[in-house]
């Protein structure tokens, strides 16, 4: 017994998203087979709206509808305050917290292990973005005593610290504003609910480097 | 920070699959933002295609491109043997075995606390298929002698046991050939490679009731 192609090639789709096996594709594909018909065209519409209806934003290169996304169009938000993160999805996480900064979405991390480089995600536009924020600087005499803070806000892996090290590096080394530019990374140290026991020993001598007076 | 609608409007169509919570529907769909546009093109035909492409064999009810499915067309398939199966992934993964008999697809399980009935589901299309199965035999001297056998092959949960239970009760009630059909339920033991020490006490109650001469 073959499968009947259409929904062999369904399947075939859905296996090559991530952390989809051939079961889970298998399993997905008959439960759409009781789908009305007219919701597998409004889902298929959707997949191929996907990358038609939206665009990076100009400025921060977040996903977006517009030019410019919504963060970045907010007159309340603190223009001198950049997150970068490596995903989009890493931003809309920090969208839950009282953050008041705007970002810079990296789409990726520098990974050679994987044949990603710093030329493969948006770290040139970071640093041409730092440029013009500093040059904007000078005609403007209120914002001008304000610094700017890069908050480098990668993931705490192997990967997320070695790009945060590279980018500060090359802020440092360019000389961008090397007066106005504050660079800053995320604390490291045990998650809220943690538990010393059993808190791996990278973790918690990060979480004493890094303790605040209370 | 709102998503931009092309984006949640697919986040919510992967909500809407079976084991596919908020946070992989996110990862799913940041996942094929970097998929070619012509990729998601073929993805969303595949989608639209699939109800279209297929149907439910006559004979057997499994899903199928042509009007009988390759299954009840193969001359080589003991015809007087059927599974009755709930779900088409359960005749396939049959076909893993060396069984040469048919299948009966019922695509559901009765299930009264989900509202699914003995009507929802192919049950009665079963019992037309047994009866004319044994018309047929009454014109084939041949085919005549063969019992039919019908082997109630669904899970081994409540749900699966009880909807044998019934299809049992009905072919027997209907008197649908009765000294010429044989109603058989797959076994129920411990699974292989598994330890009797940590079988529950009804699948090893169930082991020992079902032992076999070796």
């Amino acid at each position: 017994m073959k499968l009947p192609k259409p929904i062999s090639s369904l399947i075939e789709y859905f296996e090559r998203l991530p952390g989809i096996g051939p079961k889970t594709a298998q399993r997905l594909t008959f439960f759409l087979l009781h789908f009305p018909q007219e919701e597998l065209e409004k889902f298929s519409e959707s997949l191929v709206g996907l990358k038609k209806g939206t665009k990076l934003c100009s400025i921060c290169k977040n996903v977006t509808e517009y030019d410019i996304c919504s963060v970045c169009g907010d007159p309340t938000r603190e223009k001198r305050l950049i997150a970068v993160v490596s995903h989009p999805l890493d931003a809309f996480a920090l969208e839950k917290t009282n953050y008041k900064g705007v970002y810079h979405v990296l789409h990726g991390i520098i990974d050679p292990l994987n044949n990603i480089g710093p030329e493969e995600i948006f770290i040139k536009e970071l640093l041409d973005r730092l440029g013009s924020l500093i040059s904007e600087n000078s005609f403007d005499s209120v914002d001008a005593m304000k610094t700017i803070e890069v908050i480098l806000a990668m993931n705490t892996n192997m990967e997320g610290e070695s790009t945060a090290m590279y980018i500060a590096k090359l802020i440092r080394e360019r000389g961008i504003g090397s007066d106005k530019v504050k660079i800053t990374r995320i604390a490291r140290g045990l998650p809220v609910g943690g538990d010393i026991e059993y808190a791996d020993d990278i973790t918690l001598s990060r979480a004493l480097d890094g303790r605040l007076e209370i």
